[in-house]
Parts: structure tokens; sequence; C-alpha cells
């Protein structure tokens, strides 16, 4: 069954059933997130968490971003031994931030753990491309992802893509990750890679609130283009990518519509096509949802 | 008195008091615009209109978009004749569509009238640059609105802007309009016009809706980059503009910051430096939210 892109963006900027679901609070009142029943009924055990069932609320009750840190990681590291949730069998020892409105770090949460609060994550995604005369020639690295992976396995990615862990900023990310997951040295990086953009979505795999796979995400990625020469080419470095391929537009554009990309990697592909004049309004009906579908708004405090 | 870049988006993505605005529903139920209480009051000159108070909506009832094109016709040239509404003083003798949920026309409307029941107008917006290594480095082509305009006058703009005029789409209109505004003939512009996005916010010059300044108007427009060599130069061809500058990327920060570009043409300003990462989330602390301001989403039928 092929997808339009309409389609694809529906299936990444997903969220749609949220129906009893808790709204998670700050101390002092800002939406930071939203709880599935499931996993509120297992919050109790910390006494760091008030629960209101009648505003279907949960707020974190303490003053400090550091106690705040600390409940959580006490929280998490007792669910993960008791193997309450399945996802933090991919327990990542990585701090993921959640800010105030005033942009300082509310608190820190292990990575794997983030979607069960459904906290905003970050994260930051490249496209490597060699350039032509017209967009439509241009060349795009893309790598499929390893088949042991526990998510998303043998899918398509973006050239190069990782989360924000606590401290790094979305540039040193960028920098690090084409290192790390495509053995692409930073001398070669930092001067022909260029900040382009950022995209936000609300992510819900299946539209159920009864079980983890209905978990909610929404996300930040900030978007980077890497114009490469032909000779440079992208290798596998950290056993995340099973291999790189060079694929013309039009090959994308087929894996695309087949349902081959990672459905957030779909995402910034298209976002790609739309800023380098592929997709236009002249060629896609759609073209004011699918750039919507890209910017939701996210009704939370951000970086 | 600076402003912020964030300051700048909130001056164009600014509609905020909205109380006691009526919604304006097709006659099958679907919002295709807001209509002020002054403008409502002179809605009872025509029988194709229902006001239902205590819901406050306006339905326009008839069901052919010839017949409702043909109702809003003669109450606009009514209102015209009689001084109604200072706006209509601008006459364009231009047609704006109103689009269904299907994408067809629902009606066609005056475009100094589109303002008055709060329809979603569509423009595009092109940026002529001279390339560089660094886009740091970018040359960009700024005119100033001619002193003698009705609105905005001696403003900075886009290097090329134009409403969508009924028939013509977005990609013909930035054609037509780099001649008629900028004296670039469409040889010169066809190989080197970029379609590069959209964007879309909701204006209102005042926050009130007892008079004239509080019209609320959601726009859509589409972006267009615009590669140019040093020896082109852009000149005023139509009387609308009164002079084209050459300015760098930090001539045209000064003058955004100072307040000296047309509210929507800051917009596009600042998602060009985006898109060609002079602003970063390094080095703009509010980048989500400016860009979100970019991406406002529109509650209506678009095209």
């Amino acid at each position: 069954m092929t997808h339009t892109y309409l389609d694809l963006m529906r299936q990444v900027d997903s969220a749609k059933n949220l129906e009893g679901v808790y709204e998670f609070r700050s101390h002092d009142g800002n939406k930071i997130g939203k709880i599935l029943p499931f996993v509120v009924a297992q919050l109790k055990r910390s006494a760091a968490f008030e629960i209101e069932e009648e505003w279907k609320t949960v707020r974190i009750t303490l003053e400090s971003a550091q106690e705040r840190s600390a409940a959580l990681k006490a929280l998490c590291a007792d669910w993960r031994q008791d193997k309450v949730f399945r996802v933090l069998e991919g327990w990542r020892n990585e701090l993921y931030p959640v800010y105030s409105p005033s942009k300082t770090i509310y608190f820190v949460i292990e990575r794997s753990a983030a979607c069960l609060f459904g906290l905003v994550t970050y994260g930051s995604h490249i496209t490597g491309y060699v350039p032509a005369q017209r967009p439509e020639d241009f060349l795009l690295w893309v790598p499929r992802r390893s088949y042991s992976k526990p998510t998303w396995p043998g899918k398509l990615d973006n050239t190069v893509a990782g989360g924000l862990g606590f401290p790094a900023g979305p540039w040193e990310t960028a920098i690090k990750e084409c290192q790390e997951e495509a053995g692409l040295p930073a001398e070669y990086v930092q001067p022909r890679l260029k900040t382009v953009g950022v995209l936000t979505y609300e992510f819900q795999l299946e539209h159920t609130v009864e079980e983890e796979t209905g978990v909610y995400q929404p996300e930040v990625e900030y978007i980077y283009d890497l114009e490469m020469d032909k000779d440079t080419q992208p290798h596998p470095e950290d056993g995340e990518v099973h291999e790189f391929s060079l694929m013309t537009t039009q090959q994308v554009h087929e894996r695309l519509v087949n349902g081959e990309f990672k459905y957030n990697c779909a995402l910034v592909m298209i976002d790609f096509f739309i800023r380098h004049g592929i997709v236009t309004p002249e060629n896609e009906q759609d073209y004011i949802e699918i750039v919507g579908h890209c910017h939701r708004k996210l009704d939370y405090p951000l970086r």
C-alpha cells in the first residue's frame, strides 16, 4: 500500500485519542507533559506526586530541580528493577532535560522514561546530500537502521540523528552524532553544516491509552543540511546503521510512499523536499497541511 | 526603541482579543472567517446572511459559489458607495478566493473587503539575495515602500511580494510580481526562483474589536528565495517602491530591530535568517517560539 505525504505526516504528528489522559503539571502549575492512566497507577510509589482524580491532573510537588530529579531517578530505578514498563528495558543512562518557562532546567530524567510522562524530548536531525544544479537532481545519503535495533529495525533514517542528552546543545549533538553514527569527523562537518530550522510534532503510536503502545510523545527536532562532496562517504561507526545508500530524490520519494522510513524521519525528509522546492504548492495539493504537521504548537515550556 | 525578533513576531502573529467576534460559517457549517461586531451590524442589508446572536455566528445561506459571490459583490458595492468602511477606499478590482474543504472555490470576494470577514488571504513573498560562502555574508535586496502608498508608507518590504488574485497560483504570482514590482523579467527569474515553504499567521493590528483598526486577518504567505548575481539590479517599475537597496544581513538585522520593516515582511525576513542558519538555536533564545509564530495553525479550509 502506498502512502501520500499527508498520510506520512499524520502517522508521526498523530496524537489523537488522549481521553482519560492526565495532565502533568509542575509544582507551580505549568503543563509539562501528559501521563497515561496505566502510568498514573504506578506513581503512588512516590511521595513526590499529587494525583487529582477529578481534574485528571498529576502535580510534582518538590520545589527544587535537584529534589525533583532525585525523586524521578529513584522512582524510575524502582520501576526498572521491578520490570514495570517494557520501555525501561531500553535504559540509556542518559539524562533528558525538562524546562521551566524561564528556559532553566526544571528537572532531568532518564531518557527511556521520558515517554512515560509525555515529556517534550529534543533531537538533532541531519540530511547529508550531494548538491546539483536542480534540487530534483540532489543525491541523499540514506541509512538503513540495524536489523538488531530494538526500535524500528531495518527502517530508513535521516543521514544522522540523535537525541539531545543533558547538557549538550543541538549543534554540539549534530557534530557528535555525525562522528559516532556516520564516521564523519568534526573537521569535515563543522564548515559544511547549516542550521535550517526546527520541527515540532506530537506522536502517539496507537490511538489507545491503555498500554505502552499508546504512549504520547511531543518532540522537537532541530534540523540541519549537510552539503557533501561526491567522494566523502558516511559509514556505519557504532553499529546503529546497517548500511548507507546514496539515493536520488526519486528513490527517496518511492521509499517514503512505500512506508520504508521511520515515521519521524519521513517528516524530516519531506520538510527537506519542501525547503528545496522539490515539493511545491503546484505539485502537492496538501502543501499547507503538510507544513502545518511539521510545526505543531507544543503547549509546554520549551528550551 | 529596539525590538527582539520575538517582539516582531508577536506584532504580526498578533490576533489576541477576539471576544465578541462572530464566527463566519459556510452554509454547511465550516468555519471560514471571523466578523467583528461593527461589520455584523452592516450585514442586515443582505438577505444572504443569517445572524445567530446567541452563538455569535454568521452563516452565509446561499448554496452555490456563484450565488454567494454575487451576493457579496452586491453588498460590498453598496458599502463602498455609501462609504461604510474606510478599507473599501482601497478597492482593487481584484478577486480573492475562499475555499471549501475539498479545495474548490467556495466564493470569490473583492480583495479590499476580505479583511471585513476575517477571510484567509494568500500571498507570494520573494527574497532576492546575492549568495556568498557564508550566509552571514549574503547581500539582500530590500525595497522601501513608496511614501505615497495608503498602507505602510515608507516601510521596508521583502524584495517582491504580492497577493494571490483569483485564479493565479503562487508561482505564477511570484513571477508576475517580480516583473511588475522590481523589473525582473520572467526569463531571469524562472530558472533562479526556488519555492522554500509557506508561512501562516493571524494578524490583528490593534487589540480592539470596536473599529476597523481591530480587523482580524489570517494569512498564508508562500515563500521563495531568488538567488541573484551581483550585476542584476531590481528597480521600481510600478510606483509601489520608492527605492531598492542592497543590504548586508547585519544592516537588515538593524532595520528589523529598529522596527523599519512592514510587520509581515519582518516575519518573512526572520524566516529567511532561520532557513539560512543566520539565526540559530545557539544565538536566539526564543528560536522555537519564533518558528512557531511563522506557522500558526489556521482553523479554516485552505487551498
